[in-house]
């Protein structure tokens, strides 16, 4: 019998042009529906939780689809990551109720956007690090992380292309921790708008570098507009960590 | 005044045809010399401490040239590295005596090898680690480790294609650590034949599976033959991590 299966995903974002499917072009969906159909000899459609960009990474990303399974969930996930690429990888498969969605049934999600904080190059954090070179005041960005919690408008944080009609949204957690030379953005919500994690993550750095007043933080949320908000941070550093369903 | 300069190079070997300068494939050598002669504007060559294969990458190679620069040094490698591309970049450069070279001053090398051992596979790490999926066992690996150092010949553990005579090498550190669910193995001696590190890498493992019995290292160290270092472990979780100068 059919049933409805959620796949927690893996993917790094580099070389992919997005999770949506495309038709020309490589996405996370694509690559993971054309495995699935190969695997199980029927035509797969997975729903994701929700798109990331081209460019954008997930350690925990979920999607659901239909199916009636030949083996056990483990040995599904063996296989599975057996013919996926080495860039894309199911970490977890589960059986869910009939009404499960991946992105309907979903309550919140968090983020992660990684700052390497140095002058110089690493090669090995370049596909998945923003290497910021200038100085950053984090007592003032932890400032900023506790202002932008909660619930608020957020248009000023969304980009142009974004079908939401309702800005509102509530950040439940907004906070960083340095490992190293590495600093680690957190950022759980409710929901976000189209990219608005990567323009808050840009507004956090123009105030921790003194290139904005933080005061400019009420007329941004109380004047929904992009003057302050036209640094968008990019891609590369950002991970769709975890997807929460109650 | 043209004097020779060292350069201390970071790449992920990934997209790169090895080191060497290829005609028709991107190779580190080749990146790292058009880009010097771009920004010198003369042609300029550079001599590497030693050759990485396809895949291998690098913490610490080291490589040299002559030119006279019209800047610092600092200023230097922050433009070269403005000017290469994400996966290779500049650590470091230092002025030399005149008779100085890079492969011919050297007097040892230490390589780095990381094993992710576990039964999944993880995305970010797929570029730099070798997916080791059966049980090791650890007390043994060290054994074999302690048995490897120090003077011997290296003759089964080299490649066909070697063109080296000599098959004695000195081993003078060889052991692993675990972090997490990595284990790295560093390898330090005076040189190293063609392939050994991932070679050696290969045989370890093989014993540390209990493939192998620990007790055939002395008939191949004393009876040249690739009867039991037939496996090669791959090449992407290879690092040449430090070149050594007197």
């Amino acid at each position: 019998m059919k049933k409805v299966i959620k796949l927690v995903i893996a993917y790094d974002g580099t070389n992919f042009y997005g999770w949506q499917r495309q038709t020309h072009q490589r996405s996370v969906q694509g690559v993971i529906e054309k495995t699935l159909s190969k695997l199980l000899k029927v035509p797969i459609e997975i729903n994701g939780a929700g798109r990331t960009d081209a460019g954008v990474h997930a350690y925990g990303q979920a999607a659901t689809f239909t199916a009636e399974l030949p083996m056990s969930l483990e040995k599904f996930v063996e296989v599975i990551n057996n013919y996926l690429p080495g860039d894309v990888a199911i970490v977890k498969a589960s059986y869910e109720a009939d009404d499960f969605h991946a992105r309907y049934s979903a309550t919140g999600k968090t983020y992660e956007y990684y700052v390497l904080h140095q002058k110089s190059p690493d090669v090995f954090k370049e596909r998945t690090h923003y290497l910021y070179k200038y100085d950053l005041d984090e007592g003032l960005m932890k400032e900023v992380c506790q202002k932008l919690m909660g619930v608020h408008n957020f248009e000023s944080f969304k980009a142009s292309g974004s079908s939401a009609q309702n800005p509102y949204r509530e950040i439940t957690f907004l906070d960083f921790r340095r490992e190293g030379r590495t600093l680690i953005f957190t950022f759980t919500g409710n929901g976000f708008l189209y990219k608005m994690v990567r323009i808050l993550m840009g507004f956090i750095l123009e105030i921790g570098n003194h290139h904005m007043d933080i005061n400019v933080i009420d007329e941004v949320l109380n004047h929904p507009s992009r003057t302050y908000t036209s640094q968008i941070a990019p891609a590369k550093g950002l991970f769709l960590k975890e997807v929460y369903y109650s």
